[in-house]
Parts: structure tokens; C-alpha cells; sequence
């Protein structure tokens, strides 16, 4: 399936920190890290674990710029 | 200021596309490309320009990921 | 590939507004219709034409509840 | 009130799980289920239960779409 | 209808600004303003126009702090 | 640094609920209150404590207008 949202950028799992309902996903992109907070249902239901190549997908309309 | 939202990334402006409302900036991360739509206002008040050194920010309520 | 993100709902394209930077999106589930608000990029790089089989993809952080 | 929200399905809580700040409801659409993640304090606010009638409003902008 | 999103703050509408798919509704909320980008859609549905008293509404999942 | 974002309303901490990875920050706005839902990560790294000046930030894409 091809996705609308532009931006996927490929990593691998660094992290992972599960709550009761929320998971933190440390993602490492090759020296820069990027988080992610999904539901703990997700990482379970994607099997996710560290080391896993993972991709991490924004719309453009979540991207804000700073200059 | 320092924002809570735990994702920034440094790249520079490849292009930038105006419509009425909306903008479209293309931002060069190093060889990957990165996508924010925001609104023509934001894109003058920053000034934005081709070359520009501008900084990507992503809350991470808002990564979704892919495996 | 396999999303984080847990809500997706199979309809298909029922009409297709491009403005010079965004697109309407209008997707019929079987009687009720859901509305996208994409770049015309995404319209073009998935070749969106009016009743293509199309997953509307949502994150659950994004959904608000009404009662 | 009306929303400018676009996109505004019915149905009937299927399931609440609450964490310390956030919480997960389900949402029967008929068959299909969709998630929410919103904060406890909502749930508790709207005394969400288990077969209560509850709107599903999702922002056009924040829907994805695969092809 | 009561909502799970947050936040509610009330204004008038100063401005509108449509373009062919999105349009830009600025709220007057005593002294500052609030943007919305919205649908041209939603703005016709609403039937927006200046000096109409609005809600802002946002999910708290969609706030960012700064410090 | 300079945002996209054009909504920035300065606001006090008044409260902070932290879960095991999300916190809720709730923030005075002059007698109204706005609240946030962010990163425990997020809420120590910006060492967020009751009375801190902090501003509230959206995105225009994310707020949604009701009337």
C-alpha cells in the first residue's frame, strides 16, 4: 500500500517504553533520534522490538518549520 | 524557547510552492527530502527562501510508524 | 507494510477537488463519506481517480469523541 | 454546535481502558472498530460507558489515505 | 454535543480567506487571534462570516509547550 | 527561532499529571484554562514546574472551529 502522507524516513528501533495505554518509540535514523507515542496496542500488535527496521511516517500537515 | 515537541530536524529549503491559502516546502535533510504544508502566511512571515536553513519539527503524537 | 496507526476503513474515491497546493479527497464507506485533506502531490503520486479502492488511515491520537 | 470537522461517524463504545493520564476507547462502527486516544479526564467528562452512543470526529486534514 | 478535545476558547470571526480547496478563518479572542485552517467546505457549511461568534477547538494530544 | 505555527498564547503552569510516559499540563491563560498532552520526557526535559511562563503552541491545520 502506497501511502498520502509524504514524509518516511527508515530507521531502526533504539527504545521502546510502554505505559498502561501509551508506548514511547525511540527510533535512531542513523545518528539523530525521533520519537513517536502510540498506543502500547500498536507496539504489540507490530511485534516491535529493539533493532527492528522501522518506518516513520508524518503527514506534511503535522511538519512545522522553524526558522 | 524550548518546545516540548521531541522531534527536530536541521535541513535546508529545496523548494517552496504557493497556492492561495497553502504552502508547500520541500526541505533537503541531507539527500532524503521532507514535506510541510503550511499556510502562505507562515512562509512570509518567516521569510522563508531556497537555501534557507530551517528546522523540522514533528510532536510525536503525531509519528506514525510502519513496519 | 503495517501501521501503527489503528483506524482504517476500506471505501472508494468519490470525487476528487484539486486546489494549486492541497486536494479534497471525498471517500464513500458504503453510503457514509469521509473527507481527506491531501497535497495535490499525494493525489498525483497515487494516481486517485474516482472509484479506486482506497484506505482511509487515521491515527488514533487524531480522533476526537462527540456525546 | 456545528463542527467544522468533516468527517463524523456513529456508534457504540465497545471498550475504555484507562491509563493514568490517557485512554483508550473503542468504537463499534458496525462491525468495524475504530480508537480513540484521548485523556482520562475526557472520559470521565463525558462519563463515557460501555454502550453509550458516541460520535467519531476526525479533522479531514488528519486523515491518511493508501492506495 | 459535548467533546473529548480539551480546549474551547470562544471568539469572533475577524477574517476570512478562501482559496479553492482551504481557506483561513483568523478569531478575534479578546486582543490576540487564533488561525484555523479549514475546508473552503467547512466555511460554507458554517456559514462563516465576520463578527460571528466561533469556538476554537483543539485536542490537548495537539498542543505543543514551549518554555 | 521563528515558527510556522501561528497560534503561540502565553499562558502559567498550573497543574502537571504525569503518567508513566504521558503528562498532562494545564495551563492558565488569564481565567481560562488550556490543556496539553505531552511527553513525561518532554515535561522534564523542559523542567516544567507550577507558575512557569509557558507558551502554548498549534498548528492552524489542527484546530477545528464549531458553531
Amino acid at each position: 500500500m502506497k501511502l498520502s502522507a509524504r514524509n518516511d524516513i527508515v530507521g531502526k528501533v533504539a527504545a521502546i517504553t510502554k505505559g498502561q495505554v501509551m508506548a514511547k518509540v525511540k527510533v535512531d535514523i542513523g545518528g539523530q533520534f525521533l520519537t513517536s507515542l502510540v498506543s502500547v496496542d500498536a507496539v504489540d500488535d507490530l511485534a516491535l522490538a529493539i533493532g527492528d527496521e522501522i518506518h516513520v511516517i508524518v503527514k506534511s500537515t503535522e511538519v512545522i518549520l522553524g526558522k
